[in-house]
């Protein structure tokens, strides 16, 4: 490709808008454009990256035996009503009405138009297991539309849907599209880790997202010093530690703590570790009324464990400051599990410590000394707390370090959710009816192209590995308004690559050494050929690998630039 | 890919609603399935026919030396209002709000968009001229979405729009988008005639359809018996065929015609010839009030032609019944060109009569003897019919004979309609900005693969030519069952096709000949190899073209199929 045929537009500046080097760098290089709020063009050159991800990730389904199919983007409302999420969807789904004025939604997923089709073609047990994909645009409504392709509205994603007779089968499907994934993850040049994940309002047992590691993104993984242990916040596990409760050792007192509300004000006023404080949190019941979570004063609510608590309401939602006020009959800053009105649930950790120090359930008291057994009931312990960074593992291997991941995949064991909804059977062999199990798998795939800039880049631009790069190479001739022999030359020289199969841009914009340095750094061909006529008088090219320190001359042949792109 | 991977569901049942053969077809042999109205889901067999041809039309637009990007699908109502077709576009145009109330619509084209890129990217004549294009899925919100693909709402097209610093640019670059579309339509192996076409709502001078014939082609066109004239009906052009008129014979007579309305009617009661009678119809003016349209007897208006006027209101509208009796103080059966009250303008053809009958502006009445010039003034003459079959070529050359045609492609000279509207101008060589010209170039992808069918089946199925069939040939061992032996052979040959680079599909579903073989010729796959006992013992297998008489057989050797894949 001629870069002359690229409009290309670059720029120096930073756009104010942007706020991480992902957005900035696509805009300057003119791989994206905005067209509204979370609404991106991929521009000629940002257009081949997202493409050659787009293959990757076909060669890796087809290699693991999926069958690609396309998907409406526009689905009616009548499969989400069927399955039960279209009350359930909130205003992430773009709703729309057609000229009839009947109901639809831009899909931000496809799982009940599968089962849709699945319920169509598929009656016997002979045709499963299958596995059907797509690469399809997906919308998602968000509230705040940011980062650019990140979090963008309208993007493009491979979403896979596996069917079988038994949780076994769809393990082992599962575990195949792992390995594939791990695979997409490879070649696209990311550092990632794979991580235990919530499987949210799509439902199901078992899932895991692949993260690609990276300081600005949005998700914060918990992710074991040792071992393969590694999760995301809203899914990693805080079992209880093993080591038993110690003896009381204190006697229970009420102590004044006068407008002492929160639990560091309590620790520094009463000088007590926060870590021997216990704190009381009032979440509203799946039944109405409230229940009272019990926490160690040093850990946070993880409000996605809370939620799958049987007696607390889902989606989770903290009562009302006045209502539990009036249930207390104190300001919330002074609850405790002694004499607690309203049912308690303790976090395992909270359930560990002896001679604690919580409110009193009397304004501006606390109580010293407090024992579970002894001053009130033993709650019932569960995993309700965000992990920390230096806790033990969970499986036992190390301690826990944080990492900051974006998602770029996510592989999910769904059960009989949508197939049982939407009553999907198939006939087994002897002729019963059998629900089958669903497994499904999406990888972002705008995504990934901005996650990989997010790990791969300098200070001069992108760095792209060779894989999913625009081009491969860059061929820059110097000085061709003066000297026909480089422009001759360049041109054989693209040729000659071209036939040899290699990707090759030249830039034939006649522009002069500096802004065609500065576009060829920003926009990240990893190998790039520069010629001119100094060069030339000694037999030479000049070659430089992005990123690396030094340029070297080579011999001005095919073969020695083949030879550097192939080291 | 081996037919046990798809959960292909062929049936030999014509379904309900499906009127057209390719409709049929695609839902019988499994290549697409229903979602909704106008909504189809690609299923894997189909989706590949889809991709080749989508891989065509990619190919020939980079051979044009066009570059692709990718829009999104949702776009901002803003553009739409800047350029003046938020309002003009009717219910077609799907139109969502977003969780802000903010007003979009799913882009039933891209003019808009690529018109604010190119302001935001392009500023002088150096990055001029070029043409960006996209295949993308678009959305139209058809009031009664039919015949399958053919007519669907969600739909994939290939859009490209090109600008250029003149006229006479952007007519060589039509004329080269020509010639690419000429190449994708014979790649595709599809008989097409490439017609004069009319710009519509999209704007712009010239304008050619690409159409392949087909009986059940929604569209009429004329073309020439000889030379190549060709035009849709909206376009063909009907100009005055030169004779002179006839000098006045008869003298002015009005006669009495009671309750005769219909030109039919009254040609009849008079026996006078049709052609030998002036119907005027009233329209809607432009500036409001009436306009008369003269046409002769036998001729139908061509409304589009009659918009064109500058006299009628465009969007064209009859005039309603009640302002033209008003008006002309008689029912609407009994109006002529005499004495009319409002101005009139006629066809070519209807000036070309002398001694003509009309009515008489009297209910009951109509005159016979007309002529222009003496009775009536010689109204202006302009071009405001539909052309018929054995009318004159408008070129001159041959006669008009009507064919049905399948529109897939469509291009255009814009001009400067959006560049202006949308204030998108360059910098020229001497620093004055220029608004740039326009061109726009779309090809209906998914509907080409219903077009091909209608053109190339039979009573069993489908007829892909190489080039866009789903594989290109199909190995079906018979008997594997009981014998390991001819499955052996089936799967090496399966793997020696596939290494020397041939798109084969192995049927192992273990389906008895007659379903396997109904399958085949319903898929339609080019070749076919069957593999069995009888032919192993001889050391051959039998060879079938689709849609030959007989079978062959040949060698039981890659070699010996690979020939008559490439006869």
């Amino acid at each position: 490709m001629r870069l002359s045929r690229f409009p290309l537009s670059t720029t120096k500046e930073t756009p104010a808008d942007a706020e991480v080097v992902s957005h900035q760098l696509l805009l300057r290089a003119g791989f994206i454009r905005k067209l509204g709020a979370g609404l991106y063009t991929w521009m000629p050159m940002g257009l081949r990256v997202l493409r050659r991800i787009e293959t990757i990730v076909r060669e890796e389904m087809d290699r693991a035996g999926a069958a690609e199919l396309l998907m409406p983007s526009i689905q009616p409302a009548e499969l989400w009503q069927e399955s039960g999420r279209w009350k359930l969807m909130g205003a992430e789904m773009l709703r729309i009405k057609d000229r009839h004025q009947n109901d639809y939604c831009y899909g931000p997923t496809h799982e009940e138009v599968i089962v849709h089709h699945a319920k169509q073609d598929v009656r016997s047990y002979r045709q499963l297991p299958f596995n059907w994909y797509q690469v399809q645009t997906k919308f998602r409504d968000e509230r705040r539309p940011r980062f650019g392709l990140m979090r963008a509205r309208e993007f493009l994603m491979k979403d896979a849907y596996s069917f079988h007779m038994d949780a076994a089968d769809l393990d082992r499907e599962y575990q195949n599209m792992r390995v594939a994934y791990a695979k997409v993850f490879e070649r696209i040049g990311a550092d990632f880790r794979i991580v235990q994940a919530d499987s949210g309002n799509i439902g199901g047992a078992k899932s895991e997202e692949f993260h690609i590691l990276a300081g600005s993104g949005e998700d914060l993984l918990a992710v074991s010093t040792v071992g393969s242990y590694a999760a995301n916040m809203e899914a990693a596990a805080c079992p209880p530690s093993g080591k038993p409760r110690p003896a009381a050792s204190q006697a229970l007192e009420q102590v004044s703590t006068p407008g002492q509300k929160t639990c560091e004000q309590v620790s520094k006023f009463l000088s007590v570790a926060l870590t021997a404080k216990v704190k009381l949190l009032v979440a509203k019941g799946r039944e109405g009324g409230l229940v009272a979570i019990a926490l160690r004063g040093d850990h946070e609510l993880n409000e996605v464990k809370a939620a799958k608590h049987p007696l607390i309401a889902s989606p989770f939602e903290m009562a009302k400051i006045e209502d539990v006020q009036a249930a207390f009959g104190c300001e919330v800053g002074y609850l405790g599990p002694v004499k607690c009105p309203v049912p308690v649930i303790a976090d395992h950790a909270a359930l560990e410590i002896a001679d604690f120090v919580c409110g009193a359930n009397v304004n501006d008291h606390h109580l010293k000394g407090v024992n579970w057994g002894r001053d009130c009931d033993v709650a019932p312990g569960y995993d309700l707390r965000k992990i920390c960074e230096g806790d033990a593992s969970p499986d036992g291997q190390g301690e826990i370090k944080f990492y900051r991941g974006i998602e770029g995949g996510h592989i999910f064991q769904l059960g009989r959710k949508y197939t049982e909804a939407m009553s999907f059977t198939v006939l087994d062999e002897q002729g019963k009816a059998v629900t089958p199990e669903m497994g499904c798998y999406g990888i972002g795939v705008s995504r990934l192209a901005a996650a990989v800039i997010e790990q791969r880049h300098d200070k001069d631009g992108m760095r792209w590995p060779d894989a999913i790069a625009p081009f491969r190479v860059l061929i820059c001739p110097i000085g061709t308004d003066k000297s026909e022999r480089v422009k001759a030359v360049a041109e054989q020289l693209y040729a000659d690559l071209l036939a040899a199969g290699v990707d090759a841009l030249l830039d034939d914009r006649g522009l002069r050494p500096g802004p065609m340095f500065a576009d060829a750094d920003l926009v990240g061909i990893p190998h790039r050929v520069v010629i001119g006529e100094k060069g030339l008088a000694a037999n030479q090219y000049e070659y430089k690998k992005r990123g690396a320190e030094k340029a070297d001359m080579i011999d001005a042949s095919v073969a020695a630039v083949l030879e550097r792109l192939n080291a």
